[in-house]
């Protein structure tokens, strides 16, 4: 059956996240909707990221099988014309091999997670930031963050439900870079645990206010326990951005 | 009676508008709502620029009044806390004479126009700027933008329900740029026609997808005559970003 490779772009602030759940709206289950909507019903749709609960995405990818000829374009533009008005859109569509698996074959995925250092509350960027009130220092956050890049046991960064089978990866980049009152975190790795951004965000912003040092951060990731992490920074400044093949 | 400036953010998606109306909500009723609820009634909000209905503000400036004694950081951050969960936020606030007038002390405005050029519909930037999927030529759109600059009778780039004495205007600065698929033009002047920047974006997307020549702008502007103008662009593309004093 042939088989699309799409890249997806989301809001996930209404959603349960992508991945389809047995109650409640998520991106999987909306995508899966439209298909049905255009009379391509039965076809599951694989993303190659579960993306959690108001977490975004600018570049999520997934495949699908269609039995009905088609050609890229109409899937993209069919489906995203199914999706509306929902916060949905199919950026690009295009047929793949069926040995491509949009979750097994991905060699990267690239996160972003934006962080907002000002007083005021967020109007126009509401749900889509974490706004910190105190002052963070960026510089010593990247600094410390290099204490993360490499190949380790991330269980201090994970959450106590996360479905890895080993707490083990190699963290291939996180630079934190501070543009006017924007903070942004940019994390690469082949795979990532649960909540394992959200996590070292959380601790790095302790770093930012002055509380933690750089060598707290490589304590808390030598003990390999959870309790020994920041708290878990809200899923409203993290996107997928890029996933590579 | 003590008067504050403050710069005031915020997503105009669901107001009618920065005014106050007889029904419905708007970014001025709730502000003044926002003080009623701190206990400073009565106390009316006076903004520099009236950004009608979806149009947004990254830096709308607003003056008030205060009866009672209070020092600026305690207003932006009283009226945010009053606020909640509306996306409306003081960004900061200062004493200022009782001379100082938001709208008529203003010297120079500078409005954003975010278009977003690509097939796909929005779904991040969804009412937050105009998607045009036809392929759009930034520079020629630049190159015939500079036609409007200078100092014009510019009644062909006004709502019909335009309430200026006069429709001639001094444009200080309207250019147009690509970053990705993006497109943002930024216009300044001490002050704008109503619909004057969603009329010129509108008539300068003609220019970009190779419907209008330079000239066609030029004439339009010669023309005097709403008719003459290109569709209106629409409102989720517009920032009010910045007044100067």
């Amino acid at each position: 059956m042939p088989r699309f490779r799409a890249i997806v772009e989301y809001d996930g602030t209404d959603f349960l996240g992508f991945q389809r759940q047995a109650q409640g709206r998520t991106v999987q289950g909306e995508l899966e909707a439209a298909l049905g909507r255009i009379g391509w019903a039965g076809t599951a749709v694989l993303g190659a990221g579960r993306t959690d609960a108001g977490v975004h995405a600018a570049g999520q990818v997934a495949h699908v099988d269609i039995a009905r000829p088609t050609v890229p374009d109409t899937v993209r533009d069919a489906v995203n014309q199914h999706l509306k008005p929902l916060p949905i859109a199919i950026l690009a569509a295009e047929a793949v091999d069926e040995s491509f698996d949009a979750r097994m074959s991905a060699i990267q995925r690239a996160y972003r997670y934006r962080i907002v250092n000002r007083r005021a509350p967020l109007a126009l960027e509401a749900g889509r930031a974490w706004q910190v009130m105190r002052p963070l220092d960026a510089a010593a956050m990247h600094a410390a963050a290099q204490h993360l890049v490499g190949h380790h046991d991330f269980s201090s960064f994970r959450a106590a439900e996360c479905q890895a089978k080993s707490p083990v990866k190699t963290l291939d980049r996180l630079t934190v870079a501070r543009a006017g009152e924007e903070i942004r975190v940019e994390a690469s790795a082949r795979s990532f645990l649960h909540h394992q951004v959200r996590s070292m965000v959380g601790s790095l912003a302790l770093v930012g206010e002055g509380k933690w040092s750089a060598d707290d951060i490589a304590r808390a990731l030598a003990a390999r326990d959870r309790t020994a992490c920041g708290p878990v920074a809200p899923p409203d400044g993290l996107y997928l951005v890029k996933v590579d093949y």
